[in-house]
């Protein structure tokens, strides 16, 4: 999320949360998101870093025609090439202001050199560098953009349990202890909450498989015994 | 924000935003945000780096008694340092609990070796390793937490002014160039919205002092001209 506007509370950031539902219907393992300022040094050093550690990269804004808008400029000097003119871009917007387009909106059609267009959006489709998926931050058109490459990233959704627990955290830990020691390749999570009232610990169970995280469930049941709470529905 | 269950879309991710509205508030400048999985490596790695680029860090996350609580060990190796009981929080755990205390609660005493207890909470301060500032995820706590060593960071708020335009943003670039280049002491940001009928696009004006923000905006509204939307209210 490339934003001076998020990280100073001028605009509550929707695109984040977006892509976590988006991500998460999809099957894709989310590892990191970061929100940093519009600043060509910051964008590139991230954009260069996550590029390597991760399969596929999105960002969020900088990519309209104003003096803040850097993102194309900065990934483009972090990998070292030159931003230029995408031809099938340039027609959209000519063809959409003719005559009247401002000078400045040329830049709306700058990609660093070596992008593909993706998705399938037949007007305007979305810039990819690498593996970074360059989105608008404006919230209407970064859901638009993102719904016009999801079919993309499609993969096979983890398979979910939870457990309703009314004992606090430090009497289940040892119990969690041996199913985490005995189902290591599925993901436990233990989260407290102070203020619900029919419970006091969520555990979640995650596991590739639906066979895998009912096992793992069925034996945390059983050690947790009575402890553990049905909530009705 | 340390929590595979912000990535995981589990949980909304309540603290962020909170911390955004609360550091504008006193005047702080954020400069990053990141999201990060309950992993020993990334949270060290993360602490180290955003340790010493910042002035203050803030962290959100992973302080509880269970096996994916690693945030107090993960800092502690990060900075080659052992985590060890801080006496006066084991005090305040044993006089909550007493004899019933479940062993595995001692962790909630952790703290990374040479770590104070800051702020003004009487009963369970904030610790603080370095300028790491280690707060719990659940969203209640935190901001309990960090309403108690707010005052620590409060500092000279930045004035604001906005202008609202008719105009697409790459009419406006130019003219936002030429205030760019006369007031280099201000920063300014173009949004454009695409849903609002009453303008185009907010520009905001933020400076140290109130004379330099509306020298600039005065400036900026001569240079736009009848481009300005005058917003009732």
């Amino acid at each position: 999320m490339i934003g001076d506007e998020i990280l100073a509370g001028k605009f509550a950031d929707e695109n984040a949360p977006f892509l976590v539902g988006e991500l998460r219907a999809l099957g894709v393992d989310l590892r990191r998101i970061a929100v940093i300022p519009d600043d060509r040094a910051e964008i590139g050093a991230t954009v260069v870093d996550f590029s390597r550690r991760f399969d596929h990269v999105f960002t969020s804004g900088g990519v309209g025609p104003t003096h803040d808008d850097v993102t194309m400029e900065a990934i483009a000097a972090a990998f070292a090439v030159p931003v230029e003119v995408e031809p099938r871009l340039e027609k959209v917007l000519r063809d959409h202001w003719g005559q009247a387009m401002a000078p400045a909106n040329i830049r709306l059609a700058h990609v660093p050199r070596g992008s593909e267009l993706v998705g399938d959006d037949p007007i305007w489709p979305v810039v990819r560098f690498r593996n970074i998926h360059i989105l608008p931050g404006v919230p209407t058109l970064f859901r638009r953009k993102f719904a016009s490459i999801r079919e993309l990233f499609r993969d096979r959704p983890v398979t979910e349990r939870r457990i309703y627990c009314r004992a606090e955290e430090g009497t289940l830990a040892p119990r969690l202890e041996v199913a985490v020691a005995e189902f290591p390749a599925c993901k436990l999570g233990s989260y407290p909450r102070f203020e619900e009232t029919a419970y006091r610990v969520m555990i979640t169970i995650e596991a590739a498989d639906a066979a895998l995280a009912d096992a793992c469930a069925t034996r945390l049941r059983a050690l947790l015994g009575d402890l553990v709470v049905d909530l009705p529905g």
